[in-house]
């Protein structure tokens, strides 16, 4: 005697077939909660519990999930890569392969790369490199996951089709979030290698992941994916941040290049004082206290970066 | 620059008071999205992967979690325990209890018993057994989880009060469901026991489970606890149960004891098709194709019942 | 500069040959030092963290072994069958997993089931069980495992080739004990099934279970299995059980059939008393203060059988 | 019936007692055959699944393991620290810790220290290194774990009491080696925190640790500690190393300070292929050619030492 409320509930056709369409190709669906949930069980599908998983030593999956990705892989081991702007140095990622394989069974096997676009210093991986990045996953036989946690904004700044982004770009699983462009709670796991696909309900219900009334998740991707809802919210996210940098001018030194809607940038310690007693939000940047993140979004207004760059341009240090 | 819309981030104070005043006593209160995530955290906080997890054979947490209990606890061992009508048999324990620890550190270490209530069976544990499992919970030293997916239908059932029927009955760990009785995806882990508290916060995180705008839990959470809605839903939800088994009284055998909001019962196969042809949706049991699970929730009208006790009562079996 | 003995290391050559030519056909050998871990790793070849272990209910793997199948899965759900005399009922097994299925991604994915061969009871399948075993396998497309800790004293009670006895019966994976028949420590796991050996080094490594140096074990294990030795070891260990019970047969109630090495019988506690007094050893059987089990070895000698079962036959009760 | 052949099984008083004698404190010994073994538990008992440890990115444990401190602790992250020769920059080191517990549940929680000595480079820990470690250890309130695979080179090089070298510098934990020392397979995980010592034969019995007839390790052991032997056979070791390095003095470039048994030096690659056709057995170090690790053991013999720096002193490199 349930109600439903007259929306399917995920993994039903509709969602697939919406990503389908918006990746010109097959595709599974894996709808969740939360971006630490896919980005986890998407290495669990490719990296076994005796595997390595490649990623830059700041991404999320390293540095801010408390040990997800080694809880669900059961154990899989992850290399921090090093690189400038949260990007890994891809050099240094081909080296560092090219000397594994030496130690046989008392090496982890490296298993996959994961890359983060946008990155967490808010860069983009360009299209080139993520043509080299497939060529590496290809010469060492791995797979490749892009955790998009931000992949509206990185598409609209890239201004390419989704497809070329990903599986055409040797991407074989993606963490799609919405959640940090508008939605409530909504993120997906694509797949588009079909040989990654095993019993990946069987990893979302044993880690809690089903939500029992998927609808209320489903109808929010529903409806951020249309009529291009989901370019547009990222679109005006990335032109504020944008219009932020053209207008912020003074006092300020921008630490990454500003490619989607963040900005990293210092500023002098009494100014960032100033800031949060005027009501700004934002993160100081652990370890560096002068150094703060902007995350402009979709609900950002023009006149809140008036304000913003106002208060920046017009600081004086006092002697 | 985050927008926040006005409500508070989940494991706030305003919520821990809710709980806090809604069980009369200290308890701590993390907040999740589903029943699965409660119960497994739940067991990590009190049973190491060692030891063993004691609860019936039929318990959502035995059948129905994929592995889940397993897994977060890293392979603690869950002992199916018989008993009639989905209450583990209290004698069976006790017994089985008594027979451990002569193994040593061959045998996993009973850690804690894991109750539902209600039960899968749509039963209630009384007062009285609850006393009973509370004395051998603190006989072999162990702790007591209580599994609520249904915890507002079996306290208005029980009529007595949120305190009595957990932590007063020895309840260390509450998993306490709002989504079945109807949240859209709300859940929170209450823990009573100040001992087993430990870095609950980041065992939420690494399974995946912080929710990155909580608020939009948190809200749901807010409005079902007060002015007794939950309850009032779970009333209604009772009543009309009730009502169905008074009113359904030919061509029908009632499997278990209608205590809450579940009905579990016999019909004839064909009586079974045409209910389904009628529109009625119920879950036909496993393994047993002439049993159904009817259940009802807070959004069951009186003409539904009608309409479907009409149907069973005036069933004629064709020769 | 490290100075070998003049020994083989394992997982060489030498030691697949020799299993090969024993069991007459392909296989993979990986040497390890106890039991539980050739349990253990021949799960998780078979066994996904979401799948189930349908194993008897007193099998090692489910009450002795602390939760190592559980660990080493990351999670895997033992599936506890009864059955007389140490067996896995069949019938009941057949309809268990007749009834899986219904739950979708609820219900662990049933993957694999174990047998002992000879069973916690002493007992033996006869190789008419094992066929029936393997087309319940086959129906329901599981592997098939057989820890053998006593695999000698089964195998020279059924007296048939060793080919026979495993994969001609649908064994896929073999713990091969040599422990409890003389060595040292020294077991190995056995694959039959080549699907099922990916990564097996890396699987032992990981669990702490590479020796450095292996040729210890190995050394073992040759010597173990030319000439005969292990069957002859064996053989007489039978024969010590069988003599015993063709000698003690007053004040004794014999619970198992007695098929190998191992006599579970029930006695007078007073004699039990006595008995140890006297310098016998043996295990009470837990929960049965009146039950014992006596395990006849190849380095018991006939005049201990003859003072025990002297011992036993001329005990009278005193009123 | 089983027979005893005369020796105690472990854990057993008299193990415990010599391995108090020997650190002149209260201690608990678990038995093992690996150090893989020792060092896996060793983490378990002090770092939890969301915790993480600081580790040389050399070390055994990071490098060589195959992920088994993440598989025994269900996830904990690894951080590898830099630091030349092997040894842990304490600088770095501090600044890291001084860093962590800014991001919250986000952040695995740092729990433990471990460090190798000899390290990973035949170098040392000196004392006051240690001492400079125990003071980390207290501001940050962590555990320390030595990785002993190479105890007995270390202490006699350090020329100190073993209380001196592990509990007064503030470890907490210590994997105990022998087998590299001259033993077949006996290690023992030794903690000197009687807080760490929780079920501890409970993770050993799991994870397939418990060899059932531990008095075949045990009898190792035993032998190793009385009189002497194991400092003396680790002495020689040692002074083989010396007196290569003494006498090597031509066409060779030592890589790292020889303080121990082992020996890292870079050589002519044609000098290499001399060597290994002489017969001589080393490691090329992965990821250099022209780089060698040669280990002295108690086994080595002087007059090989001459064979080996005469033919490295008379090589002429062909122009």
């Amino acid at each position: 005697m349930d109600k439903k409320w007259g929306l399917q509930n995920s993994s039903g056709p509709y969602r697939v077939k919406q990503c389908q369409q918006l990746f010109q190709c097959w595709c599974e669906v894996l709808t969740l909660t939360t971006g630490t949930a896919a980005n986890s069980i998407a290495m669990t599908l490719a990296c076994p519990p005796y595997g390595s998983i490649l990623c830059h030593e700041h991404s999320h999956m390293n540095a801010d999930e408390c040990g997800a990705p080694e809880f669900f892989t059961a154990g899989a081991k992850l290399i921090p890569m090093p690189g400038e702007h949260g990007k890994i140095d891809l050099d240094y990622l081909d080296q560092y392969l090219a000397g594994t394989g030496v130690h046989g069974e008392h090496e982890s096997l490296p298993s996959i790369i994961s890359i983060t676009q946008c990155t967490e210093a808010g860069t983009l991986y360009s299209l080139k490199e993520l043509k080299q990045l497939k060529a590496i996953k290809q010469k060492y036989n791995l797979a490749l996951h892009m955790d998009g946690a931000r992949f509206a904004n990185a598409l609209v700044s890239l201004d390419c089709p989704a497809a070329e982004m990903t599986w055409r770009s040797g991407v074989d699983l993606l963490s799609f979030g919405a959640t940090k462009n508008g939605a409530m709670m909504a993120e997906a796991l694509i797949v588009f290698n079909p040989q990654l696909t095993n019993q990946i309900k069987r990893l979302r219900k044993r880690s809690g992941h089903l939500i029992s009334k998927m609808r209320f998740i489903s109808a929010q991707l529903k409806a951020y994916l249309e009529g291009d809802l989901w370019l547009n919210l990222a679109q005006h996210a990335n032109l504020m941040a944008a219009t932020f940098k053209q207008q912020a001018t003074h006092n300020i030194e921008y630490i990454h290049p500003v490619e989607a809607n963040e900005v990293f940038c210092r500023l002098p310690i009494e100014l960032i004082e100033q800031l949060k007693a005027l009501g700004f939000e934002f993160h100081i940047w652990p370890g560096h206290n002068d150094v703060i993140r902007l995350v402009f979004s979709h609900a950002t207004e023009d006149s809140q970066i008036d304000l913003l760059t106002q208060a920046i341009n017009k600081y004086q240090p006092c002697e």
